[in-house]
């Protein structure tokens, strides 16, 4: 079974994000503030509406770590959601008295039976069989991605205490390709009730040679991380290393030739179009993959579609003020690259203490070169 | 646990590949001509050299099915080599004698001690420790995928019954984008002792709403779609709808608005920028992917590389004589989203006959309008 | 991959315990003051101490379930421990100052080097690399078992709706196999500050025909029930059915004979020594298993240990006032069987609300006869 | 994922039994000779009929091991029905000719619809909708365990390479102790045309501490190794150390002191009621398990039963001529528990060749005295 398993569970206006972390070693350094830092750099970016300020993430550890370390037992984080007062009658768990007149106005001011394209909404009231919209849309809102955020973190203090580190950064936003049109493409989509999407770069650096694996398909390092960057909410494309920019190179012109450096004992490259990955297995060199993001799907120009109840069509508008998410995206694609790389990791290496893992791990460095 | 399970074994050189596969409902058609054309649409295409011909596989069913319908046991289905005859003893499974010269002089001419870039070389002997680049380069062939075509063709087999069916489009290979231009552009590449990727579209039709889900992210359909399609060999990017091209699309134009057809009480689009999934769900339209190839590394053009023995640089040139298997890329592609379809279908719609799935089958289609 | 998914978190003296539940269908009925009800019953029976009656543990339902059903969203069960205050500082997540002299008294007086013999302590200590051997007993307490309860009450409450029902009952203390005798026992024995275990059964009724599988080990219902109830921390024997007697049946007084009521259109038995589980899977008669647990490892009654840190034998007195948990046991047993049962029965009926499932389960009823 | 994962295919009376093993590190010697007579140990043992000395099973394998040492691939062991010629047409994975009498009067004779007690046969026709109970009985037949006793001699090499060993002992069948009394007991039961069980012990020595843990109920190792025990057919009761004695004994009788060794730097017990596991890990003494089987089910003696075609009540009469085979189960059971034994080794240990592992593994015993 995988060595990092994770759970998440919670709503967008629900009471809180939990995420339970199972198959962690003993001894890791777990920093609260740095998975707050985590959960901040979430929350920001150029065109970013007013909700984000208003949340201001912060994680409560609730189990598995003490005096800072983990003991391998698993790890309980909980987000509290900052309005949850106000949604405490129309999110409540258990029953509400919906003969109390003031309790079914609120309720029903909160019923949604109109399905906005581009979400769950419509493929999730059929599958789960569901009246009110917003039954599927509180758990389908990329809300949940800030508890992967903070699972990431945990993640990356992992792979930090072997000095691997990742980071992300924007390549493109609608057409834009620059910092200062990146801007002035987010303000002028604000300004026309539109949103964008974009195109970023997640890399790692320090990984060592052979994590994953080409003997099954399943074992394979590019899928597994292909799946996890998937999973995010809006995300419509995962390349690695040179991408879909493979189909117009040559086969001289794509693989890295290979190079060896006698002074170091080390083999190395040039180039990296393979974007670290050779036969499913990182090869040494940085594990570079591109994603790219759709749109935000709630905006103010119209969009048509249907309300459920009634079948009729309608026009949908939104007052959502996000424009562009693409760096909160990043991060999140950060966080669930971590969240694999430290599972395979964990995997290559064995071991349950930082201590016997730090062993394995040099004594591998040193017979593999 | 998945509905839909399966290993392979063998390598290139091997006696035969071979499959299980586990978790079938029983009474599901299964027809040995068909896995035997798909595997024949997997050796085909412009540019492939002369082995393929030589291969010409087929199947044989050894287990799970009974007078040509499924019994609900797993089915193993075996691949011959056909050249296992003159690999015997350089792939021998039980030690050879050394110590007789004909077969040492067999053994040490097919031990290769070269690493080819953009192969699992490299990084195999280093994870695995081996002094025989053979003993990677063997598991980590493209041959493997022969395999995962004839469980591929057993999944299509599931999906059938429902009519679901799946087809590929080679869209791109290097420069080219019409079917003319591609011949071109092999024929000049081979010419040049070049080799060529490409880009192809896979779409499959009448999926129900509803495969796959949104509440934690290792259900996500996009992402299992991702997962096993990146899994291919050479394959560096996958898209889903749109893909890439979202990046550039404002919301206006990025999402599908929604109609309903009261005459056949059924939500359609007319656009299909999702691929056919939202929330990480079918949402009934077509599901399509387009999948990034890279060039096959084994070429005859020089690369630079490295002799793991010797540690000496050498310069690689390769006698084989594919340039291009983009064609053979999609049908495996094809089967892997058949594979994850089929598991997705099997797990939404429960049951452990064919009749038993297909009550369950059409009450949801009856009831979900 | 399993419909019914859950991981638990939390540590005895921690500030709660919890549990991500996943992969539930939606519209299912979930009443908090039930799952407290089974949480208190785990807290119950003769021969518990004092502790018990301060927990008095009561689950908070954190996410998943809105207006008192699921909506298919994840479920997050939380129960607070009722003495956290006390243990804020030695239990503390984050690190503590142990400069000041009042932290660190409190800190150390809480620090434990002696290993109990029956525990996780002594393989704990060495697996994961801790001096501290309360780092490993916080978590391998049978405390987590609550958290499982609570997941078992969610468990049984999706069997309820399909009339599925479990109940256990205590069969042996010690020598005792009536109440009376058993109560005289564990009076008995807690005079002499010694524990006792016991064995007890569960009984599960009106399963439906065919949960589980023979086509592969790890589908058989006989295994998972075994695995989940042999998980119970001081359960050592799992017997189905007859179980251990079977060793001195014959054939011929082994085996369930079949009937036929053509009234009712229904196959019987009128023994049913097999335990409801003929070939892996359920075959209509009630499931029935047979469950020893260990005395308590926690006692009065001297027992000889090692203290690791000075590596001195010295022997072990403990304060702990349970005498006897079997009860208690039982409940964590029910659970866990109501969870593997839900999920093999979500397995075999696919569905993704309520009334989805149902039209399947009736339709498989009907149509299985 | 699971490091040793596998699957298995084949009927009683197919073509083979087939099985795929995957996960395994490299370089670990495999020897065919060794895995043939295991399965011979599995053939053999007082009790046993005709059949068992026709079969003479022989193992071939097909892939993952080169020159007898494992190459990281997966494995494909193939063990052929030696009377397969005869079951050609009756069991024919390709439709036949019903047309042609001879054929149509083959395959009719083969049909069954009389289901016998004590086996798949109703739960299975049910459940997967087959008319013919041989559709079931094929796969659902012991048959199946030599493709588990193959897999587990793979197992059992691994383990072989750090000096871990596993044996069995019968230690009952039904009222005799002793191995006279036990030879009697069959000859007793074969003259009445009754069959038997019994119960055995399992042991595995040499195991380092801390495989399997606490921290989530489906790690610990006591639950694995009893899913996979009570996962063979007929075996109804898994008992972990002193087992079901435990509900009799109190604790001060029940839990192993522990003590340690100065001159070896090593704790030990004197006494083993744990059976090595403590707290869902091993904890360095010898692992314990004693299984009981229940008695053959086809034996001669009558069983009432029906036949699901007429829905008549028949009188079950078999040939079959094992009259006990609890000797063939405690081989099964042993490499059931290598397998699950290996696996939670190899997820300790980590790496992916022998020589890793070696590295590893005698620095985790030198560490964690």
């Amino acid at each position: 079974m995988n060595k990092f398993r994770f759970l998440t569970s919670g709503e967008s206006h629900g009471m809180c994000l939990d995420a339970i972390i199972e198959g962690l070693p003993s001894n890791i350094g777990i920093d609260t503030e740095y998975i707050n830092a985590e959960l901040a750099r979430r929350q920001e970016g150029y065109g970013r509406g007013g909700r984000m300020s208003i949340e201001s993430d912060t994680v409560q550890i609730k189990s598995g770590v003490r005096f800072g370390k983990t003991t391998g037992a698993p790890l309980c984080l909980e987000i509290e959601n900052k309005d949850w007062e106000n949604w405490r009658i129309p999110m409540s768990v258990d029953p509400v008295d919906m003969g109390d007149e003031n309790v079914s106005e609120i309720v029903n001011s909160k019923k949604i039976t109109r399905v906005r394209p581009g979400h769950a909404d419509l493929a999730g009231v059929l599958k789960y069989n569901q009246k009110d919209v917003r039954n599927i849309l509180e758990r389908s809102s990329a809300r949940e991605t800030a508890a992967r955020v903070a699972v990431g973190a945990v993640a990356k203090s992992v792979l930090k205490e072997f000095s691997i580190e990742g980071k992300s950064t924007v390549l493109q936003i609608g057409n834009a390709f620059d910092e200062e049109s990146m801007k002035q493409e987010i303000d002028n989509a604000k300004e026309h009730g539109d949103t964008l999407g974009g195109r970023f770069e997640v890399v790692f650096k320090n990984l060592p040679v052979g994590l994953g694996s080409f003997v099954n398909w399943d074992r394979r390092l590019d899928g597994r991380l292909a799946q996890a960057v998937m999973s995010i909410p809006a995300v419509k494309a995962v390349e690695i290393g040179a991408g879909c920019l493979c189909a117009a190179l040559s086969g001289a012109k794509t693989h890295d030739e290979i190079f060896y450096d006698s002074d170091n004992s080390k083999y190395y490259r040039k180039t990296n179009n393979a974007g670290g990955i050779e036969g499913g297995m990182t090869n040494g060199e940085d594990v570079v993959l591109k994603v790219t993001m759709k749109a935000i799907p709630t905006l103010k120009q119209p969009l048509q579609s249907v309300d459920i109840q009634t079948k009729e069509a309608y026009t949908a508008h939104f007052e959502r003020s996000d424009t562009c998410a693409i760096e909160a995206c990043a991060v999140v694609a950060e966080s669930m690259c971590a969240i694999i790389l430290a599972d395979a990791f964990l995997e290559k290496f064995g071991g349950d203490s930082l201590e016997e893992i730090k062993v394995n791990y040099y004594n591998y460095i040193k017979n593999s070169g």
